[in-house]
Order: structure tokens, then C-alpha cells, then sequence
């Protein structure tokens, strides 16, 4: 018999409540063949404010032994900017070798965009999940002095930047319109900017049959506005694909649908999942926060472990839910019901 | 009597006949007791091609003698990326110590713009242009081959992320709003975020009635399609700069009217004025070059040079051209002849 052993990770604030409604979810599409085991993790800022630990070895241990992780969100203004985000976010990604950041951007029927018109937006960005800024390779001399200097470095290999497009090269070639953007800043950072293009040119030999084109990236936010549904497979490095997945997000019904991946594609490590939006305190704890997110990136998590047909229940449940919700306000929890009802229907 | 004595340089693609446009707005608007010289530099692609040159020492001695400069585009395709951008358009910027890259964005009435509705957009993104990514420093090891390693330093010092900072916090305490956001990645880029966030800090408490606000340059992305008119003033480093303001560009009518400057503030050096847009070698010389963005950075430039009314006059005339444009096709010419007649009106 199946089963899948989920590592669950509320996190701080609307974490919590959307990861709630994901795991309703999942439950209720599930077949009753396959066992589903949980286990909650308790990261965040409560942890790191009562232990000053983020992710210990211990926990990364723990985490490993799951086929795949459900997160919320991490982040409070009660934690100085970076900590849980280096200490806990990024250095999960990195340990566990998250090298496909997958973020798929679709406008679904009936969905607000602040674009005129209803651009058909369908595009998946694959960001590089491992190298580029976010090693954390940099520092600071005589900080607080007016001779103060800071660096960071860039971190770019063939290994690291081959794999990843290599991966967005296949994605693209099992979409219908076959197309792939390179969006990198090549005329600028041009050490690791050739090195992209080189490799995007050449791994692209093997693959005859998709359609390529290069952008720098300031192009690419234009195009994001002005033409989004010229947009098949885009890949980027980890910088610049953190900034067009909010910008794509934003103008493909916002971040309360943005879902994502991080994904480990030989299975080394679990994979994890996660909203693209943050753990927004403001809205925190009042039911406000829309579930859906959560919801799509349980679907991402379930296509990833094999069950194709789940997943596609549980986007067309939320497909739906947008096309009838209109205007009218639900709660975070009745959203999530109203998806298990769906899924299980 | 008073005397303007400008260093012209057309570029490539539409750069020559934007330019010409700007030189011709130029003109009419300036009254007649200032005596206008302008001395044509023929850098770019054509010259690289003949002479494998881009900007030499000679060069950089003889635009140093003008009081300001005025920028078609530089960029061709028959040469290799970054070859021009970094050894003309960057190393410009870098020798005469162009700190303050001034980008301006309204809406102006009229125009269309991707958003829905048509929001009061009216802000100024200050961008750094002489540290942060675009310093050319880093290197790649092993190229072309599996083993290859490419870095990109980011050099961010107290002292030019501290004049950059000041000259945004006194354009907006000029500003009525009084608004500053810095845009920046702390949470993950911690070293350069960390100086930049205090020094933004720090400088803080000299513009007591400044409302400050910090944000994510991906949630920047967001804002600045689902509530562009939140900014008034916006501070960032080159390369978020880099990537706002072509964003910004397109929501506020896109790249065929966004001026900039390129700033020495103290004057040790004549400052640069170009449009945002490139030199678009697909539509050159075929006078479809829409050359508002090049007359709007006339008028920065005549602002920079003290002539206040006449750069109030410039922009009154492209707003008013813009609104009274329509669906109307004009040429490049008849678009100058239209604002040439209006600012000597
Ligand atoms: C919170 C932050 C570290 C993270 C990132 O920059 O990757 C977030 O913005 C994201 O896109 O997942
Ligand atoms: C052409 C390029 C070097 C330049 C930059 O990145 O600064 C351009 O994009 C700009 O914004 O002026």
C-alpha cells in the first residue's frame, strides 16, 4: 500500500492557518489506499525567540527522513531582518540541494490582475534555487564607520547552472508551445552572465525542437506587464527569479495563488513546498488570508511524489473556486472547506 | 552672457534620431540670449567596429570640457553583449563619477499604460550608478569547461551609498509628499542590505519630516503594478535600479517617454542625460522612434543646468502632446516639430 510521510511546517504568521487548510486538502483528495503520516516541525520565529536555534543539524536529520515538506511561511517583525531567512529558509534550501525553484504563474478565469485586459497568462518560472547571490559569500569591513564596505558575492558554476536548465529545457519541452527564455542581466554581469548564455546555448543542442530567446532582466519586467502571455518556461538565476515570480505573481492574480517548489529532482532530499507569499503578521490570526497558495502547492508537491491525477483535481478545484468566489469574502477556513468539498466530490 | 556648451552623442539604432529631436526642442525653447554649442562625439557601434575603440582617455578628456551631455542609445547587435554597455555606457558613468542616475516616473494624462484604471503615478527612483553589482568586478575560472566557476562582487561603501542616500532624502523633503522608500534585499543580501539600511537609517534622522518606508525589491515589483502611486521617492542600489525603473517605465507609459540623468551632483564632471530605452535596432531609421523620452531628458538636463522654466516648458509640452497624440501615428520628425513648435509658442 501507498503512503506519504509529510513533513509540516506552519511557521509564523498566516503560516499557520494556510497550512491548515492545505493538509484539509490533501486529506480530503487523497485515495484511501494511501496512508498519509504528518509531522509538525515547530520552526519560526517562536522557536528562535525561546532557543535562538533556526534549523539545527538534528532538525535537517528529522526533516530528511519525509518524502517531501509543506511549509507555511517564515518570518516576524519580532526577529531582525535575515535570521530566519538565512538561518532557517535559505539554509534548508541549500542543505537539501533545492536547486529547481519552480514557480508556476497562471491567470485563472475570474481572477483579478491589475492588467487591463485578461492577458492569457501561463508561464512557468524555473529559478535556480542553490548559487547566484544567495550563498551569503560576503562581508563587511569598519561597519558603522564612514569607511565602511560591503560585499557580496555572486556565485555562479557550469555544474550548478547546467543542471537547472538543463531541467527548464525538458519542462519546456513538454509544454505544448515548447518556448524558453533566458533572463539573466548578460551584458552587465557579464562573468556570470556568459556563463548562463553558454551553457543555455549549448544545452539547448540537445533540445532541437524548443524555441529560445534571451532578455535581460529590467526587459523582462516590461514584458511581464506589457506582453505576459508571450511567456512559456523562463529560467534565471536565484536573484533575479526571486524578483520576476513576485512581479509574475502580482500581475497573475497576486500571491495569495503564487505556489512553488523547491525541488530536489533525483529525490536526494525531500522536496518542499510553499507558498510564494510570507507569513504577513498584519493579516495574522483573523481568518483573512487566502488559502489557495497553499492549496496549489500541495498540488505541486503531489505531482512531484507521482500523483498526477490529485494534483490536477486539486487545481481544478481552486480553478473553480476563483471563477465562483466573485467578490464575495470567506474566511481562510471556509475556502479551505469549500476546496475539500470540491476535491473529494 | 549665458552659454551651454553640450557634448552630443547620438549612439546607435533610433539614438540618432531621438537625439536629433532632443537638439531641436532644445533649441526652440532656449531663449536668445544663451548661445548654444554642441559638439557631436560619434561613439558606438560603428566606431567600435572600425577601430575596436569604445571610450578612450582622449575621448573622456574632450566630454569632459562640455556642461552636460545628451544620450541617444548605445547598442548594436553586431557587437557582443556588454562589449559597449560596459566599455562605453558603464565606463562613462563610472569616470565621471555619475552617482545619482535619476529616473523619474509619471503618468501622464492620456497615455496608456498596461494597469488597469489609471493610477496617479508620479514618483523618482534614485538609483545608485557607480557601486553595487555593476563594478565589472569578478571573474571565471575554468570557462567552457564542466569545472567552470564565474563570481560577480557587489562593492557597496559608506561613502557612496551615503551620498546617494542624502541626495534622495533631499528630493524628497523638496517633494510635496515627503516620502522615501529604500528598496533593497536585507534579508538575504545582509551585508550590502545591513549598510545601506543603516546609513538610510542614520541619514534618517537629519530629514525629520520625511516618511520612510523599507521594502523587498520583489514586493517592490508588486507595488509598483498594484499601487504605483504609494511612491514618491525611491531609493536603491544600481542593479534593483536597474530592474525598477524599466518596470516603472512600462506602467507609466511605457519606455517611449522615460527620461533619465546621470548625475554628478557637484559638478566635477558634466552629467549625462539619455533616455531609458535602448537604441531598438529593429526599428531604426525607419522614423517610428517615438523621441519624447529624449526631449524629457533635455528638460532634466536644462533643470540641471538651472534653466528651470525651460524645463517646466519641455515637460508642459510632451504632457500636452501626449494627451492631444491619441491613436494618431506620427513620425519621429513630426513628433519634434509638434513639441519644437509648442515649447517656442
Ligand atoms: C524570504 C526570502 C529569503 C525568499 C527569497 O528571497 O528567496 C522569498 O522572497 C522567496 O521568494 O521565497
Ligand atoms: C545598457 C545597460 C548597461 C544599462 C544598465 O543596466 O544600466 C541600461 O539597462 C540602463 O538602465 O541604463
Amino acid at each position: 500500500s501507498r503512503s506519504i510521510n509529510l513533513a509540516v511546517i506552519p511557521g509564523d504568521g498566516i503560516g499557520q492557518e494556510v497550512v491548515a487548510q492545505g493538509l484539509k486538502v490533501l486529506s480530503a483528495v487523497l485515495p484511501q489506499d494511501v496512508k498519509l503520516e504528518t509531522r509538525e516541525f515547530d520552526f519560526g520565529a517562536r522557536r528562535y525567540r525561546a532557543t535562538g536555534e533556526t534549523l539545527t543539524d538534528a532538525d535537517l536529520d528529522a526533516l530528511k527522513k519525509h518524502d517531501a515538506i509543506l511549509l507555511g511561511a517564515i518570518g516576524d517583525p519580532s526577529v531582525p531582518s535575515g535570521v530566519l531567512e538565512r538561518g532557517f529558509l535559505l539554509k534548508l534550501r541549500f542543505a537539501f540541494d533545492h536547486h529547481v525553484n519552480l514557480r508556476p504563474s497562471r491567470l485563472l478565469p475570474g481572477v483579478a490582475t491589475p492588467l487591463a485586459g485578461q492577458p492569457a497568462i501561463d508561464f512557468v518560472v524555473v529559478r535556480e534555487g542553490t548559487e547566484g547571490p544567495y550563498t551569503g559569500n560576503g562581508g563587511t569591513i569598519r561597519q558603522g564607520t564612514p569607511h565602511a564596505v560591503a560585499t557580496e558575492v555572486s556565485l555562479n558554476t557550469a555544474f550548478g547552472i547546467e543542471r537547472v536548465v538543463r531541467d527548464a529545457y525538458a519542462r519546456a519541452q513538454a509544454r505544448p508551445r515548447k518556448k524558453l527564455a533566458l533572463v539573466h542581466k548578460n551584458n552587465v554581469l557579464v562573468h556570470a552572465g556568459h556563463l548562463w548564455t553558454d551553457i543555455f546555448n549549448k544545452v539547448g543542442e540537445e533540445f532541437p525542437d524548443v524555441t529560445t530567446e534571451y532578455m535581460h532582466v529590467d526587459a523582462a519586467t516590461i514584458y511581464l506587464v506589457t506582453q505576459p502571455e508571450r511567456f512559456d518556461v523562463i529560467v534565471t538565476d536565484n536573484l533575479f527569479g526571486d524578483i520576476i515570480t513576485d512581479l509574475a505573481a502580482a500581475v497573475s492574480g497576486g500571491i495569495g495563488v503564487a505556489a512553488s517548489g523547491n525541488i530536489n529532482p533525483a529525490g536526494e532530499y525531500p522536496s518542499m513546498f510553499e507558498p510564494v507569499h510570507g507569513s504577513a503578521p498584519d493579516i495574522a490570526g483573523q481568518g483573512k488570508a487566502d488559502p489557495s497558495a497553499t492549496v496549489l502547492s500541495v498540488a505541486l508537491l503531489l505531482r512531484h511524489l507521482g500523483y498526477e491525477s490529485e494534483a490536477a483535481r486539486i487545481e481544478d478545484a481552486v480553478t473553480a473556486d476563483l471563477a465562483e468566489r466573485g467578490t464575495t469574502t470567506r474566511t481562510t477556513d471556509e475556502i479551505g472547506d469549500a476546496l475539500a468539498v470540491r476535491v473529494a466530490g
